[in-house]
């Protein structure tokens, strides 16, 4: 089979197909043939040795895809061979890995099928919702007519909470750097746009909850613009690394709250969190619609990791494996 | 009658006491002859325009205590007339001041008398106990055998926190600057005693709560001591106008929160948090006894503010009123 290893932590670069023998599941594990992988930014991390968890070299990649099971180790119920499931292991990122023919992860790591999803789409769904859910809803407790910011918002995740966002009934503004965006923004959901290249802050007294990809210095003009109460929920450290500030003084003023998560280690890995996630997630899938920016493929990867890198996307990046 | 006023905001030394004549209630307004007050630091703060609030000069001050009721205005019940009650007046204090030989308060002000308690006690209690219930149960929601750290635990409100944390059967980790606190700090309960001038860090892995006088760059360090979904509480600002880090790292790979509240804008004046908090402090009082550091009599305000300000008590200072 057909599989992507990187033996230093170089970024896309280092990337290789290589050709290795198809491997077997080990007891509570299953086998998939891949259909599709949807790219996610932690990935790019990784690959560069910057993420949370340091890769093995040489490394699999891939935390995210949607695939056929084909074969069941020990323990693990028989009747799933033959069905497509979403897969993703984020909660091991260093000792599994998606982006291959074939792949074996735990069974635990199957996400449900959505029937009505191509695999591309399947593929592109399941972190970003998960994400985007547990912000808005899990932590972010947005309710009917509340107000939400989206930063970066032109991501799978932004633009998965512009979807459950209007699911809500909640209002929702989306943040972007330039104008490039901001059109589009609109026609997936966003109700107002701030173009922060343009803006000065975010406004006052505005928003229940805050979706934020970006943590760094803008968290202080973030906090400013929270009603009292409100619920910052951080997801994404784009500018963090720089340093961010606890916003003390509005956050004091306003009994504003702020949380940070990750989707594999705090949803997936937590059954009381995730099963709610994904029966909501299911029960609402009919309104919801994984924007795909494009689509590459599998021999590709190494440039479909370079576009992630570059961040001019508007939505996932997915790459399709043949037949 | 003699009551407390500044005419400028510089501290302590502005403070006199001067000869006015008795206020009368209004509307939903009661009349109070002050027994004892109780010193909070946002009355330093408040002396010295450094408050969420600025004085209107010649303000009075005091935003705590306990008296007899002696007049009601329209609409309120006559028959607290002759009863005893705690008073805080923390939502606003920029309009009322109870250091005095009589204060005029909204209704609304007044908190439950309890009985077992001398006025001192009374006037030393509701501040700190409902500031500590909120930080370690309504936002904390510390539970049995876990574990909380609670900084600068020598304030009033920090040993209260010690003995709510008790209440709970939860562990309680107090710190403190020096040596000198620290025996006293674990005859008031403490489970352990982390003295921060010798001490790196706070440990790993260690709390569930974090109930946090100090905010500055200590929260750092703060975080990298917390459990998984733990949760920081900031009630003060002791060392936070330096500028405060939001530890984006751990928070991100724990999935911790930060909450920042004040206890009159948020509990006093929502009842929908006061009620909850008021009537399980009733419930444990028989538990809860105030740690009282020195009793200053009215003449004295000045000094006792003074006393305050150098930060060397251990627990409340308290202003005893005569007759």
């Amino acid at each position: 089979m057909k599989v992507a290893r990187f033996a230093n932590a170089e970024g896309p670069e280092a990337l290789e197909i290589r050709d290795e023998a198809i491997p077997e599941p080990g007891a509570g594990q299953v086998r998939l043939k891949m259909k599709a992988l949807g790219l996610n930014r932690a990935e790019a991390l990784f690959l560069r040795g910057q993420y949370l968890e340091a890769p093995d070299l040489p490394s699999r990649i891939g935390i995210e895809g949607a695939g056929v099971v084909d074969a069941v180790g020990d323990g693990v119920d028989e009747s799933l061979v033959g069905t497509r499931a979403g897969v993703v292991c984020a909660v091991n990122t260093r000792g599994f890995g998606v982006a291959g023919e074939y792949a074996v992860v735990n069974a635990d790591m199957l996400l449900p099928d959505i029937a009505s999803f191509d695999d591309e789409s399947l593929a592109a769904f399941w972190v970003a919702y998960l994400t985007a859910y547990e912000g808005l809803i899990g932590l972010g407790q947005l309710q009917k007519r509340q107000s939400v910011i989206l930063t970066a918002a032109s991501s799978s995740v932004g633009l998965a909470g512009l979807q459950i966002a209007a699911s809500c009934g909640a209002q929702a503004i989306a943040t972007t750097r330039t104008k490039a965006k901001a059109a589009r923004l609109k026609e997936a959901g966003a109700d107002d746009v701030i173009i922060t290249s343009e803006s000065e802050g975010f406004g006052e007294d505005r928003f229940d909850v805050a979706f934020d990809a970006v943590a760094g210095p803008s968290l202080e003009a973030l906090a400013m613009a929270m009603k009292s109460r409100g619920r910052m929920v951080v997801y994404g450290l784009l500018d963090g690394l720089a340093g961010t500030p606890f916003p003390a003084f509005p956050a004091f003023a306003k009994n504003l709250s702020l949380t940070a998560f990750h989707a594999g280690y705090h949803i997936l890995a937590d059954p009381a969190r995730r099963e709610p996630a994904v029966a909501w997630l299911l029960e609402h899938a009919p309104s919801l619609k994984p924007t795909i920016d494009r689509v590459f493929p599998f021999d590709e990867l190494p440039a479909a990791y370079e576009y992630l890198e570059a961040s001019g996307q508007f939505g996932k990046i997915v790459v399709k494996l043949e037949g």
